[in-house]
């Protein structure tokens, strides 16, 4: 379903792999991330303990941590075989050691959309829609859609003297907001050695913008600092974002907005549901990261579906259990001979073809007891073996 | 397509973990693959060079290199929620580092049914069954499905005085069949330490069967030693297939198939198609895996189609192309007003309602070079900004 909804937005479903170089993954696009790979010993005669003066002489490998970095080192790759622009989808497995001291092997799924080739605003706005849409009909009817630039944020910055090689420093405290809230990222950016004065500056902005109700009275607070052009390309997307999004789904502007990779060079945006904590769906333009594979970056702008997130909600288990009403055990007596099976299967086939899923169980004695403990396990009907008689199990 | 024909006999789908821990995937089960695992780094404090006396101190984690290890692992785990015999498939990547010399990441998909619970034949018939109809329905009508048993290979082995602490890598070798041919094996087997009147006698004894022509025949050539058990469930599996069988698909026994694993212990079958070096699809009965979580052991079997031989055929890149007739390039001047961009993704909306698969494309001053690319990318129509008229383009 999501692919569908994706594909007739024009993306196109790749595949990348799961392991990258580990150069790729460890050169400092990747944030907080870059500290969470899970890596891999090299193999065969590569592989000497005695020689290694550091563990990453052992390492060659690295699970990846998201799609985004896989997409770009695939679009270098095979670009002269790729349409151009390339809109991609993707949906797979990333790894991140989040709780290293418990030794656990945290796999979650993604599912991400990118436009690479694509310098305008068009790109960022046909990837939210296209997300938000999907996760309307995946049921997370009523949906915000938080929008920055990561130009915008550094225009605050800018603005409370926060110098730029400090930024990012800074700005991985503001990401922790959600986790440890207001009070604890000030204290933090005191710890941090940022001086109350720089605090203060940055946090009475961000609280006039987030009090201010309309966007063209929001833009009229930012810093003369940051350019015209950040600023149409800004309120361009979110005009037309809301004049488009449908349904429960709505925008806005949250300059506290950071995202964790060190790779986003423009909009950035994530969405979450209502009842939710955290964000469902998040991504911005990275417009350089290619540059480290084609003499010439392409302008790139990507977002992100984190499944984990969603499937918690709605399952408990990995096990999934089909519709009772297609349900069908097959009861059959212990001790068929060869003919009996063939007569056996043959029967199955028959009610599978009417559409049946079939399940050959070998009747017990007690076939009152097992009948209910099949209704307990999803099963609304039963045949016995030499009958055409389909009845339902009473539950 | 696969997993929709698999649930209608009776599986349900499961997910399981990508890595395990390492002492599960290195505990002689797994065979030659237990030397091609991709190994993963502690984390954290847990990881010290210093200290590591050996690789191993280093490592807690492992790629899974089959899909059976992790399902067992999972049953153990979640025995009390399933349902009883428990019926699975599993669709996912393995991993197996069998260059280690290049450095590559082997990564391959493969999908699998099994049956936990199942100590009776109906276990293997319908995994072969189930296999064979997948197998026809992705295109491989004719395919050959070779069955054989562990037991009469062990039979054969003894019956040819090889000693059964030698039987492991008698089968290593025996199992080379398809890439280095019978002379091959048989001259590693003598290298290998076994006396040319051993490898006569059990060559000998293959070639028989070979050249018999009816099962119950070539059942005859059997060494006595092997149970009546053991042949009467081998020829029911055989003629049930046989006679269930549908399309191209036929049944062989093949007295020579070893499958890797350590892990099986009666029936093992292989499905290989005209034309398709090497097997697409192999599995068999495994009823002492589950020993190593429970106390008492579930009798288990199944089968695995490997993907990506199966995918080499039809496809070279990763990349998807959709139909020509859905795709629908909507082209847009450049330097859209912010008003002019939501009435173009209102026109382009309606055209997904459609059902198109709409591409947002800036219009280029030489359009019809623009026109003839888009064809070449695979673009079957165009519409015009402020145009309700869907144009073919030509081709």
């Amino acid at each position: 379903m999501i692919i569908d909804t994706y594909r007739k937005y024009g993306f196109n479903k790749i595949e990348t792999p799961y392991a990258e170089r580990i150069e790729l993954l460890t050169s400092g696009e990747g944030g907080e991330n870059e500290q969470l790979i899970f890596k891999i010993l090299k193999r065969g005669d590569k592989l000497q303990l005695d020689k290694a003066e550091a563990i990453d002489d052992l390492v060659d490998l690295g699970l990846r941590y998201d799609l985004t970095v896989p997409l770009v080192r695939f679009y270098a790759n095979n670009r002269s075989k790729l349409p151009y622009p390339f809109r991609s989808i993707q949906i797979g497995p990333v790894w991140r050691a989040d709780r290293p001291q418990k030794g656990r092997f945290r796999q979650f799924h993604q599912c991400d959309i990118d436009i690479i080739g694509d310098s305008s605003i068009l790109a960022e706005i046909q990837l939210i829609l296209a997300a938000s849409e999907v996760l309307q009909q995946i049921g997370f009817e009523e949906h915000t859609i938080r929008l920055n630039d990561r130009k915008i944020l550094t225009g605050l910055a800018d603005a409370a003297n926060i110098k730029p090689e400090d930024h990012s420093t800074f700005f991985i405290t503001l990401d922790k907001l959600d986790k440890i809230g207001l009070d604890g990222v000030k204290q933090e950016c005191l710890n941090k050695g940022f001086n109350s004065k720089q605090v203060s500056i940055f946090f009475e902005a961000v609280h006039q913008i987030f009090t201010t109700a309309s966007l063209s009275e929001q833009i009229n607070l930012l810093p003369k600092s940051i350019t015209e052009q950040v600023i149409i390309s800004f309120q361009q997307i979110f005009q037309t974002v809301q004049d488009q999004l449908i349904g429960g789904a709505s925008i806005k502007f949250d300059p506290t907005l950071v995202r964790g990779m060190g790779y986003y060079t423009g909009p950035i945006f994530e969405i979450e549901s209502k009842g939710f904590g955290g964000a469902i769906a998040g991504g911005g333009r990275y417009d350089d990261m290619s540059g480290k594979y084609l003499s010439k970056p392409e302008p790139s702008c990507g977002i992100s579906i984190g499944f984990e997130r969603i499937l918690s909600i709605i399952e408990d288990t990995n096990f999934e259990i089909p519709k009772k009403e297609n349900r069908l055990a097959f009861l059959y007596p212990k001790n068929l001979s060869p003919n009996e099976f063939s007569e056996l299967l043959s029967q199955a086939k028959y009610w599978r073809e009417e559409g049946y899923i079939v399940t050959l169980t070998e009747q017990k004695k007690n076939t009152n007891k097992q009948l209910s403990q099949l209704s307990e396990n999803g099963f609304g009907f039963f045949v016995k073996y030499g009958e055409s008689e389909l009845r339902k199990i009473q539950s």
